[in-house]
């Protein structure tokens, strides 16, 4: 299994790198990832290639044993290219050219970007495509952070325009599907349509989302365009990925996966500006959409914390014993590989204070000391359990341009995508069900439960699925706004919830934004749910049952004859419709009983535990992970009464296991 | 009486109109309204016109008995104009152009502009001022509204150096009046002076009002050019309107009222961002805004709310009953006709989310048996009912030049002009007194009572008037920070309240902005307020009472000698002087006792209940809201003891009628 | 002693002035400061100068016996330069221009606005250079103020990189002390430097760095040229001064004041905007800030606030008594002279809610009676008074470098560079002990203690001055986040605290930001913290005491083996460690044990009282001020026992005095 460091040997004296070497295979790590921010060095001028401190670099790694991961490092043009042509300058939506002085400032629309961008990269594959420590390549980085997802500029408009041509071939096609008749939007020439920069009130929530998918395509040709240069001189043996994050940037990360070997992630549960780690489950579903982004294969986490992170704001200092819990989540859950960020942590730019597994003075101290730990834990048996699956039994809707959707349109001043993403999923985690995460094209057959989140933007294919998979005895639970738009980002014209309402057996005539202050209150009345209510949040669907049973109802004095959560039989299976943004705690008692009904092994623990399984042909992986700082744990273990071993200790732990604070064990079994 | 709907044929597939305009005629409505957005498709190329859609449109409508009030369509300029003529487009302060692909993305100040508005507009009224069908027009729509009222682009700017120059002739009357000694701002060409973009601190605060009043008169005379132009060639039974909207824009409704045939009004109690409809109090201010805009005339709502609000944010769900208890407000209040907007939500474009009549589906359901079940209602008696107007004892004055004023110079972040009026308005309200809005030119001697609120922007004229009619017997109630500034927006070089000091009977030489924090309480030490006391937000005019009597003083330990609220005589009548920011129901129990001393009658009833009584020489009407979501009232009747005749049911009440929730009822009595 | 006001004769008629001037002469004041706005007038076209209207006014206060000083006009170039040179107004670091229409619209870095600031300077030098009224002058007003100091247009770049390349000589030179690898960022030409304007994420700190020193050397420089342009023609007798004022700009003021024979400061203990006054302290800590700002010498508050101040926000109205209290405050810190903003409230332009002694009836009121009083009370012995001075035993290390690291990096949300050396000022002024703010350069010997508060860019000669000191007997006290930068604004390779470390005694390996939530605390370990414990806020570093005893340590259940406060023997000294944001009691404590150790006498009082003593070599001043606006309180005196003589009323205290709310006497006594 590779472990390693993020590691920027240009940023220090020469004389330092073999003590940084030395400590790095005292460590135990096996891989470096270098040069993803070093054009300039590169190239210090147009057209002028120097490759010596790379090469010095990389033979001295060779000679210490290392693996290499080289970035083309196109996230940061230099001062001399800008210089040159300034046009390659991003425009934000005020219509402000974004400056020079950080990173990630070009279009990806500017062709004169994209021929020196080729030039670079090409030169790079052929210096170093068979170089002997270069085992593969991470192309530019963390495309889209920091709202470089979108530029509004001159190019990006013509780029918009051609793209629009491609899509709708006429302008009437286009007219008639986003429906410019209103407001007198109708285009005559293409050169008419606008990038969404600022009007008074709004743009069209159609030429918004093709806005979006425009900005995700231009950035997956930009990195097919690199991708392709590579692959005409670098070796077969080294492999091509990006580092991805999941944040509702306009990127498609699924889209652009399929031109890489494989996919990476940048894995920072904790960040500047927060105060505390975002939630086990917020974590965990990073990871799996890391899987569900290339059909469930393994995929790198490239940048993996290893100290407090922050820019000109510090987030929280992870604890003693963060750095093993979240990497041996990481893996659990289908990385495997994890690169640390960074060795060390730098002395002078924007990022001083991102921290490393090294701090400014260089000495190695407790994080040194935890990472040799988890790296002497995982030698033993990493190599066997990272080829070991998750196996889902539920698995989650997710496609970004829903999310690109809802950012359009929030409606509530309550709903932020993830949360409500998170809403649903919170549950599932909680009781260590095990998930992936599909976007419509996989084999549903192999799942029990298809949960399909905040489904607003619909696709009739994606429909068409749900509904054969039902009909053959599959269960979906949709949630409130589910079929309100098509894929134009058009209202349906069909009673909500539109395309799917058949199969949920309900009719939606009123609907409700909730805002800020909690609004209103759902009461179920029939089992599981009888007598328990819930507050809910962000939004109401007041649904009337057709062929539904009615689950729960709202305690609205207008609306107390409205459903707020029914159950429907369609074909073999069964359809769930959750109308409203209801709590937790409610939620888990309705999935328990779903996941009961449906044969899904339910696995209740303390909140702050998580559970996860892998399996190989002839074993049982067993990961259990105490996401508390302050307490520990007595945790039952999945199927009583058969033994479990813990990888580490050899311990055999029959029904319960103790898991301190911040703890975690791997346990196997055979099969 | 003229109940319609807002209607977008060019929205909907010409197959669907026969439905629509049949739902329409079981609905009941005689009036519909089109065409306000639709400039690209009667104008697809610059001087090429194709009327075909709306002939088409116009000609079923007639054939189904209906009347049609035509939109022109400026507020919308289709895409070819911006992208032949983008000088259009309007600029913000920060110096950034609007862009296209909302609305209202022009500046009036564009010759341009004006001609190819002129041109459109005379185009229609060619062709339709004489269709049988068509029985008034509506000038562009809701002038100003999305800040659009305040355009700062080099257009704009050269238009404010001529409206200057008409107004003050030379430079050295405006440097005088103005005073740009300060700060060395002295003009010595009229090129020289700017729009007010973002400076370092704040513009001389007289600047800031007159590119206020030249904003407005801008569209003034906008609006009079289309006026002006339809005349030419329409048929003299067809009305020219306009839909305003209240919201403390730069936009002088009266003013532009005198170019119109009667005003109209978009009646929106909630909107996308509101949890919670706006008061019962703050929705009457607006109609009795609307009475006031054209001399006590009737006004059109030509766009009522019909179903939840919003473009990317949804407000809140009006409930059952809702649509008939505004309806009614409305008509009670001055309103002759009802325009629903809209008749079906719009599929595609930013107002997807504004409901209308029929939802997304076009089906008719909750919302449309409303409005039947409002029109079956009205039927029988709503002709006779608008002939009788309201006969109002209090007015209000209220000028939007004082209200620009205060908004350049807030002084207090608790201040909002809006707010502010509504506090010394809304007792009133409470009480079931009947109130009108005048500005300072209408007959005065018909009130018992004039409040006079913050009268920060005072006027020679308005003053003099005031004067007279107190000393003819007259009652004015002046509030906190009356008399501070001149019509130049330069302060007064007179002791405060200035000009009207004198009447007042009284002297301030000590006042303070009170911030977020409640930072100050009065006491009242004479009846009505004897021992009362009230929180007090916003102001203290710590007052000096001369002549005056003081009713209430501060309980501040500083200025606790300082008189808060006081009674001056005056010739023959009343000034009283409110100093401060007080509460509700403090400054109720205030009004209860001038409003008895004034032979003004009170009808106490719960807060949630609203009574508006209208008079003919025959008849009294009395309408009895409950604006109440939760429980109905029993309701006391004014004139206890004579009978008043429910007109929907017949049925007689003598004392006391109950309102369910929501309910709403109309009574009658003969003279 | 100088007591004046500052008075705007343009703004008011002639016939005027000799009433305001008989007003004046009957307050008692003796000096006015007038012309500082009036570029406009003198220069009302380009080489055109009239001087008539200062001519007369000046000889109108001669006959009066008023001295004058007199205000250099640049900060309000007039309408006719900026339509002939617009390229004068600043650029924000959006890009925008700065429009005209308020004051302070010039970037410094104009060559065009250093020629015509040079030619109106020489002429009114010329013209009233030997003015017999004329004592002194006023440069500009108030550097820097309203977001002036940092402007990012063309200009300013250009300049900017010249002065880099003074700065560093070679672009190699500046590549390797700024880091400029990371990120690509190498430079290969000066002109591919930016200005820090809008980028993705943020710019390089050590960049940020420069542009801020380069920002405070342009207005250094800019303040020589107009010092240097005066001196050429006036009269030696008259003084060059300029209006300071303290809130983070990037302005030096110590290093401007070598060019200056005093500095100024604008004291407005509240402002627009403000609910209260800032707390007794932070008007304190700006006093000492002025004493230290040239060497120690006395200074003049050119701007005393002399009634509510605002725009178009007002804030708290000072109570009667306040300015008095403000004044003595004021001139037992250091000043010297007062003169009161302003005369009278203008009626007109921006600042018409700047209340002065007079409001805008120009009638002589409260605010007046108080003047005359302060002024009556002052009288008998201020001449004397202002002799003497303050003899303090600690100091404050202050260097605004260190404030524009901090502003560039906060690394927590509740770090404000204000209210952190506050809270480390507050405890001090608490205990009454007389403070001086140092920047590095002074005589450390004369003090007991130097506090050094948040030093996070430290500077090397600096710490070796420190090192001596403590060697030679001295106590320091560090806190939080020492040692982190080195004056490149590039983190230290050193453990923390870095270059202190070894005379702390202690490593710090972790540490942590604190947000919003309070999120640790401490608790004390031995005497005189013992038992006692606080919550802390902002930052923890987790201390290793090396040689150093510890005094607190964390709560933390993760760090409770690390300490938070700590104190080392070195040489003959000690050093003292802060590593977290402790509360004020807490804080307290451990001064009054240091300040005892030490030799530092404390005398606590209540917390609204504020007592400073200055010594001459005969006599010791004593004033006593209360803060509170509520109540009185008795007030024990210092060196109890030995009497205490009240100069106004002749009164002898022997041990205590009673001050009532806003109270303030000055006592004295031989030595």
């Amino acid at each position: 299994m590779y472990i390693g460091v993020d590691y920027y040997p240009e940023q220090w004296p020469k004389e330092r790198w073999n003590t940084d070497l030395e400590l790095m295979q005292q460590l135990g790590i096996n891989v470096i990832r270098i040069g993803e921010f070093a054009w300039g060095l590169i190239e210090p001028e147009e057209g002028t290639f120097d490759f010596s401190l790379f090469d010095e670099a990389l033979d001295l790694m060779y000679e210490h044993g290392f693996d290499v991961v080289l970035g083309t490092p196109t996230a940061t043009p230099p001062a001399w290219l800008i210089e040159k042509y300034p046009d390659v300058l991003p425009v934000d939506k005020y219509g402000r050219k974004i400056g020079f002085g950080a990173r990630r400032h070009y279009t990806v629309n500017s062709e004169v970007y994209q021929c020196l961008s080729k030039k670079i990269v090409q030169k790079m594959g052929e210096h170093y495509g068979h170089h002997p420590a270069v085992i593969g390549w991470q192309t530019d980085n963390e495309y889209g952070h920091e709202q470089s997802d979108r530029s509004y500029g001159e190019y990006d408009k013509q780029a918009f325009h051609t793209w629009l041509q491609k899509k709708y071939g006429t302008l009437d096609e286009l007219n008639e599907r986003w429906g410019t008749i209103f407001w007198s939007q109708t285009y005559t020439k293409w050169c008419q349509i606008p990038v969404p920069t600022v009007v008074y009130q709004e743009h069209n929530p159609s030429l918004l989302l093709d806005f979006d998918r425009f900005c995700a395509d231009a950035y997956t040709r930009y990195n097919k365009l690199q991708v392709d240069t590579l692959r005409e001189s670098i070796s077969d043996r080294q492999f091509i990925t990006h580092n991805f994050v999941y944040t509702g940037l306009a990127i498609d990360q699924l889209d652009m996966a399929k031109d890489l070997d494989f996919i990476s992630f940048d894995n920072y549960p904790v960040w500047g500006g927060l105060a505390e780690p975002i939630t086990p489950a917020a974590i965990a579903r990073q990871h799996d959409l890391c899987r569900g982004t290339k059909d469930g294969k393994n995929y790198w986490v490239m940048e993996e914390l290893s100290g407090a992170q922050g820019w000109s704001q510090i987030g929280y200092l992870p604890r003693p014993g963060h750095l093993k819990l979240w990497t041996y989540q990481a893996i659990s859950r289908g990385a495997e590989a994890i690169v640390y960020f960074r060795w060390r942590a730098a002395r002078y730019g924007t990022e001083q204070f991102c921290h490393g597994i090294l701090d400014h003075d260089g000495k190695p101290g407790r994080k040194y000391a935890e990472v040799k730990d988890v790296i002497a834990s995982l030698a033993p048996f990493a190599d066997k359990w990272i080829t070991s699956k998750v196996q889902a039994d539920v698995a989650f809707y997710h496609d970004p341009e829903n999310d690109w959707a809802w950012q359009i349109q929030p409606q509530s001043d309550q709903f932020n995508y993830i949360n409500e993403c998170l809403r649903f999923y919170a549950p599932a985690h909680d009781l260590n069900v095990q998930t992936d995460m599909i976007r419509g094209h996989e084999d549903f057959s192999t799942y029990k439960v298809i949960i399909v989140p905040i489904y607003f933007l619909t696709k009739k294919h994606v429909n068409d699925r749900l509904k054969d998979y039902v009909k053959r005895g599959g269960t979906v639970i949709f949630t409130y706004r589910t079929g309100v738009k098509n894929e134009d980002n058009v209202v349906t014209d069909l009673t909500l919830p539109g395309d799917v309402a058949d199969m949920a057996g309900i009719s939606i005539r009123d609907y409700e934004s909730l805002r800020e202050q909690k609004r209103s209150s759902i009461r179920g009345i029939s089992a599981p749910l009888l007598t328990h209510t819930s507050p809910v949040h962000v939004w109401c669907d007041y649904i009337e049952a057709d062929s539904a049973e009615v689950l729960a109802v709202y305690e609205d004095e207008w609306f107390s004859d409205k459903a707020a959560i029914t159950k429907n039989s369609y074909g073999n299976g069964h359809v769930y419709y959750i109308g409203c943004g209801v709590e937790h705690d409610f939620l888990k008692r309705l999935y328990i009983d779903i996941f009961n009904n449906t044969g899904i092994a339910v696995h209740e623990t303390p909140s702050n535990i998580e559970v996860i399984r892998r399996e190989t042909s002839s074993h049982s992986y067993l990961t259990v992970l105490n996401h508390g700082v302050n307490q520990g744990y007595d945790v039952e273990l999945p199927d009583q009464g058969q033994p479990w071993k813990d990888i580490e200790t050899g311990k055999i732990y029959d029904r319960n296991v103790h898991v301190p604070r911040l703890g975690c064990l791997v346990c196997v079994r055979d099969k």
